[in-house]
């Protein structure tokens, strides 16, 4: 007997015929002798249809207004969810973010959990019940209700299943697992049975959508197994785990890529100390994220250049702080991208695998693509190149490592 | 300046249109240099809406969670109008039932609120904030969401009038007031500018349907005065408040009526000790309200008849037990007409105006209509007729009584 936490997500609960699916299953992993709690997200398109509403009414909605809005989303498809498991047949009793405490801070849209309160929870299963939560949202400590912003219901279920101490997180989604790479642009694409935090991290942040970056660090901060499966059909999708020693035989677990990426070169600047300060202090009062970073010495004596890459909605504000920087600098050029992509490997064997860069740098350059930026971590490589080259470069990659195949 | 507590029902807050209409005219109270809080109800078709997806679920959806689900209608529209507010410039908060402590029984779907935390609303208010309150919704001791029934949200305004000690509570509907009758069945039926909570009552009980008679309880218990109104002009409506000495110069206040009613006669019953005791006993047990019951001595010697009526709702139950019963009793005959109505007329000023009853038998006579049974209390007087001259006789009643002139 084990505990067991399970997030549906809006697909999974999109009309009534998923949610009874979807009952089907919660019922059957009861019968089996398990603890079972349930966390919803808002029935499909719904968020969207709320969103869409406050933003026909202003410009911008008042942020602490909007959340009591979206709120309703989960609450409603909470109650619907307990209201066809209780006519199944099943004792159950749903419960939003402030009636267990789910405690944040108080940046409506994007609130963070500070808490958890396990006791009510607890209490509801010892009498048999199963619980179900209105993911995505929680209550701040003036009490104001907050949501978590998009794939919250994720890092309500993680969240959840930390305080309970509970045994299993079950993402319940409509793809069937994390893949080497998207299956979309490369047929060979395979299902990844076991993938350790840091590298699931490393494929959320660089693009794999399937798990938000959020509820990854919530689960590798409290050792939450997750287990990102399809609530389509029966069969098992990837577990997200602590990192095993037979992972690390693997060099490299997936290819993954992000189109939404620009670049700036500011070229020829005059190279003396405290150009790159001037540079970060300008970028970070204009509030732009960026991402990779280059200063190189020019073959030209004396000047340097210096690029960057921001996402393609930081590219217009981006282009008008470089270009005013460069008059600034006195640099030659700005030189400005937006059709750029990351390609990037990941695997926690590159670690004790070396090779794996030149091998990456190779393959491409046999295809004929040039690179033009790169950045490495301990269990990644990056490198940006052009847009249109994004898919042979997967594929091309893909195949050159062998991901179809289980090196396990 | 005052404290003014303004409800808006469904159709007021029914579309953006509405909302801005509505929010233009708290914008102007709060100008006139008032403290306002908003009441409001779910947008309109929305409870509804709710209904139906619960029921095509199952066809009894457990009463703890289609209270969750129902209390979304008014989170939504609490949220959207505090939205629409504060994009029109006034500094605006929405709170929900368990936010400001809306205490109330455990009875879901017809909770009785026990509870109103006024400290909140008025820290928000001195901080020069409109409060929006989600209506028709509440708190158990538990913490479980709980809602007030059809109608709710006019006792969530009084409530929180009656707790913050408001100067008035506006109800905001589409209809301009209390009418001396329905202007649908009598074109010179006329507005009431002021009456009295123990008219308002008997004239919501016995079926005007402007305000809910609980809400009309909670404002008499706690003195609030209520100013019913459209939101869709800027006219007045009728104020319902403490008995006045000039309405007591008006015997008759209004023409009532309610068609759905009906009659069961047990007709001819031996006449002994106990039978009535039996049959209140048979027909409680059933769980059915009675509203007028008579008992007459028959010519025959030794017999007597018992006639109640009751909701047309409760008509098949209730003949089901009069059958039994009558054979019970050795009755002769059980005589059913589910097609009768009550025609009433209401007015604090029978107490002082003698009269009133044999008038209206009078009028009634005249037009050849038939009264069938009679109820009276201090201030109405109520027959049951054939309920195909329930036009006929409020016309005539409204015409006899001179209800179409202001009398103060």
């Amino acid at each position: 007997m084990a505990l067991i936490v399970q997030k549906y997500g809006g697909t999974s609960v999109a009309n009534l015929e998923r949610f009874r699916d979807v009952a089907e299953r919660v019922i059957k992993t009861k019968e089996q002798g398990n603890d079972v709690v349930v966390v919803v997200s808002a029935m499909a398109g719904e968020t969207d249809r709320l969103l869409l509403l406050a933003h026909e009414a202003t410009l911008v909605p008042d942020e602490r207004e909007l959340d009591v809005l979206l709120a309703t989303g989960e609450q409603a498809s909470s109650a619907m969810f307990s209201i066809i498991l209780q006519s199944m047949g099943t004792a159950v009793k749903s419960f939003l973010g402030h009636q267990i405490k789910i405690g944040t801070d108080s940046a409506y849209g994007k609130a963070r959990i500070t808490s958890v309160d396990a006791d009510k929870i607890l209490s509801e299963l010892r009498e048999g019940r199963v619980v179900v939560v209105a993911g995505f949202q929680g209550e701040d400590e003036a009490g104001n209700i907050t949501t978590l912003g998009r794939g919250g219901s994720d890092i309500s279920a993680v969240a959840i299943a930390a305080a309970l101490k509970a045994d299993l997180c079950e993402i319940y989604t409509d793809v069937d697992g994390v893949f080497t790479t998207n299956p979309a642009i490369c047929e060979h694409a395979r299902k990844i049975d076991r993938i350790s935090y840091d590298e699931m991290l490393e494929m959320a942040s660089l693009g794999a959508k399937v798990l938000q970056t959020r509820s990854v660090e919530f689960a590798k901060k409290f050792g939450v197994p997750i287990h990102v499966r399809s609530s389509f059909h029966a069969g098992e999708g990837t577990i997200v785990c602590e990192e095993e020693v037979d992972m690390e035989q693997v060099a490299v677990s997936g290819v993954t890529y992000d189109v939404n990426q620009a670049r700036i070169e500011i070229a020829r600047v005059p190279d003396r100390p405290g150009i790159a300060a001037q540079f970060f202090d300008a970028i970070s009062k204009a509030n732009i994220l960026v991402d990779m970073i280059i200063q190189t010495t020019s073959l030209e004596e004396g000047v340097a250049n210096m690029a960057f890459t921001i996402s393609q909605a930081d590219f217009p504000k981006a282009l008008t702080v470089a270009r005013s920087l460069a008059k600034e600098l006195g640099a030659k050029e700005v030189i400005a991208e937006d059709e750029v992509a990351k390609v990037s490997m990941v695997g926690v064997g590159m670690r004790s695998h070396s090779g794996v860069a030149s091998k990456m740098f190779g393959v491409l350059a046999k295809e004929g693509i040039n690179i033009m930026m790169i950045s490495t971590s301990e269990i990644k490589i990056s490198c940006i190149i052009d847009a249109k080259y994004t898919e042979l470069a997967v594929r091309s990659l893909h195949d050159a490592f062998e991901l179809d195949k289980r090196n396990t």
